[in-house]
């Protein structure tokens, strides 16, 4: 099944000269879903890991499965001021903008191995700010998974120390 | 095992005299995270549905897996400039403060049988307008899950025409 027939493609969104990959027409068809969980799901596999980490909102959607076929804990990375208990903070710039990422600080213990889950690979400043934050608390990322990867920003280049895998490239 | 064991009681957020119930201590925990998952399953898979409906952006973490679970497609209900295509709007009040919902239009054909999911019911006014949205695009909602009700809220009340489930229930 060719995955990328799924996704929309639709000019000029969030801004102007941006060619959004709209993965929902993936999410609504039964049979697209489950076969792009379960590719994600071999890829994960490979790993041992002790918690799934999501960046919100859309990565929950493809991390949260991942860690219940994994058998292992989901860890939120949340937009400021979202998670209620101590936090540490990260800032970083994205394709259109700059933003804040927040985890809390007792949800991951030094030590533990983290697989980190995402929709979408553009700049990599999201997933490279959510990996120090996993970091900060002692954990070590075994591995970024995102569906969907623009090659174009180079966001591989970014995330270089890292071990990533994506589902669907687009140049 | 007792699920409510594994949620945080944490007082005055987001705003003072709020009791927010914090989900990440389940989450995080690999067994306390797959019972809660195992019991919204035993309860959806008693409806049949063509799709599964997921509010932003805690209910995506539950939504998604039950939505692979059940092999149907996942939909997203999405905060305001979220959604890139075309969508249909509902504002609706909640336990603090008035916001707004989205729904692609093409989500759900006239027809579909939707099982919606969120993490919390508190007045019901975020489910209720999710369910309008459904049944505006002529989808009829089969069911609402949550993960916790708060019972004094009375959310259930103003859902009262379907049916609703929880797995843990605070007075």
């Amino acid at each position: 099944m060719d995955l990328s027939q799924y996704i929309r493609n639709i000019p000029d969104f969030p801004i102007k000269g941006i060619l959004f990959r709209d993965i929902t027409t993936l999410l609504k068809h039964k049979d697209a879903f489950k076969e792009a969980i379960d590719q994600l799901f071999l890829i994960a596999s490979r790993y041992t890991v002790d918690k799934v980490a999501a960046i919100e909102s859309r990565g929950y959607i493809f991390a949260s499965i991942i860690a219940y076929k994994l058998n292992v804990g989901f860890i939120p990375i949340r937009k400021p001021g979202k998670l209620p208990a101590d936090t540490i903070k990260k800032s970083y710039s994205l394709e259109y903008g700059v933003n804040e990422l927040e985890i809390h600080k007792d949800a991951i213990a030094r030590g533990e191995k983290v697989l980190l889950i995402d929709d979408l690979l553009a700049t990599g400043g999201t997933a490279a700010a959510s990996a120090e934050l996993i970091e900060t608390l002692g954990g070590t990322v075994e591995a970024i998974l995102f569906m969907i990867e623009l090659e174009g920003l180079e966001g591989k280049k970014l995330l270089g120390k890292y071990n990533v895998h994506s589902l669907i490239t687009y140049r």
